[in-house]
């Protein structure tokens, strides 16, 4: 799991501080969005929860993004924050499964203007190939591998059963995918220079349980 | 965010170690599924992407589970870890949102045998009330804070748009939910005894892309 790594040795900033770089991109973009120009250290404390000083350092790692006195200016940090987490382009995705779960993805609006869009949905099963879903056809993952070589995909986002994911996963490596984002409940092996972050609302719920009496 | 939290005073355990402990509840039970009955810090690793040395340290903070040359029996380290989880006991869960994530969410069979079910599904838009989704109907969110607290139910999913996230979350409050897994893309604001973690796809894709070329 990237987020137990201490260090990347590649660019020297710990993984649990990149970690936090999208949750202040989505706040600056909030903000941005109300209209704002100023914000500070104390402000996005406030809306994320994560202590003032801590924001500080992490931001400073990167550059000098405020003025003792008079804060961030939203519109510059979002620009630096986008270029820091490269999302100012758009990346293609490819998302592999056209289930409840894989449908949700195809459909949702939230990938707009915040760097992504999926642009090919596959299924394996030959009664949802060639369904309509949001606006896209689901192809079937028999082409997979030679699709995303073709379009250059390096994102995927895997909604397949669990027992299909690592199958699933092999393939997306072959294909040259570099960052999979895994709905399928289960660790996938992968190369060292392929990325995986998992999405399983069962390990959040259980995280929490925890805390409650 | 509580994954930012570095102490937990209440419990003494950081909570990142807390936040790893639901990857080895998952990783021991598929091993169960596979019959296997002894397993070791070594091969957790490689599973899980974590170092064996973590692992152990991890384990070591709640007792003594293993023995050194014999590794960890399964089947007593799922129980314990059932129990440090407060998994060891079924969770009701109340869904709001019937959209497409909360329609995925309750058809979702991915709860069971992991200490949760979802029991009710709300939603504010007369189009959906009513409708069956999964083995539910959608209720009236007006009922929401009612509903909760005759049930005496204390975990919540919340699948609603951005905008309505804030003003839901404080009905959840005051209806005594004291866990919520947040899908819309937004922070929300909670008195400090109740626990929020969020589900954006968008901030695990954005994690990765810092890391691609």
């Amino acid at each position: 799991m990237d987020e137990n790594k201490v260090l990347n040795p590649g660019h020297g900033i710990p993984d649990i501080v990149v970690g936090r770089l999208p949750h202040y991109l989505r706040a600056l973009q909030h903000m941005a969005l109300e209209g704002r120009r100023l914000t500070s250290s104390q402000e996005l404390s406030e809306r994320l929860g994560i202590s003032a000083a801590q924001i500080r350092k992490d931001l400073s790692l990167f550059g000098e993004f405020g003025k003792q006195g008079t804060g961030y200016q939203i519109d510059f940090l979002l620009d630096q924050l986008r270029q820091i987490l490269k999302v100012n382009q758009v990346w293609d995705i490819v998302l592999v499964g056209a289930g409840d779960i894989g449908s949700a993805i195809a459909r949702y609006q939230g990938f707009e203007n915040r760097g992504f869009r999926v642009t090919m949905i596959f299924d394996s099963n030959p009664a949802i190939i060639g369904n309509q879903v949001g606006a896209f056809i689901v192809q079937d993952s028999a082409g997979i591998v030679a699709s995303i070589q073709s379009a250059q995909i390096r994102i995927a986002m895997l909604a397949v059963p669990a027992a299909n994911a690592q199958e699933v996963s092999d393939q997306l490596v072959e294909a040259g995918i570099k960052a999979i984002l895994n709905y399928a409940p289960i660790s996938l092996n992968v190369p060292e220079d392929v990325h995986v972050q998992y999405i399983d609302p069962v390990i959040h719920l259980q995280r929490m349980t925890y805390y409650l009496d």
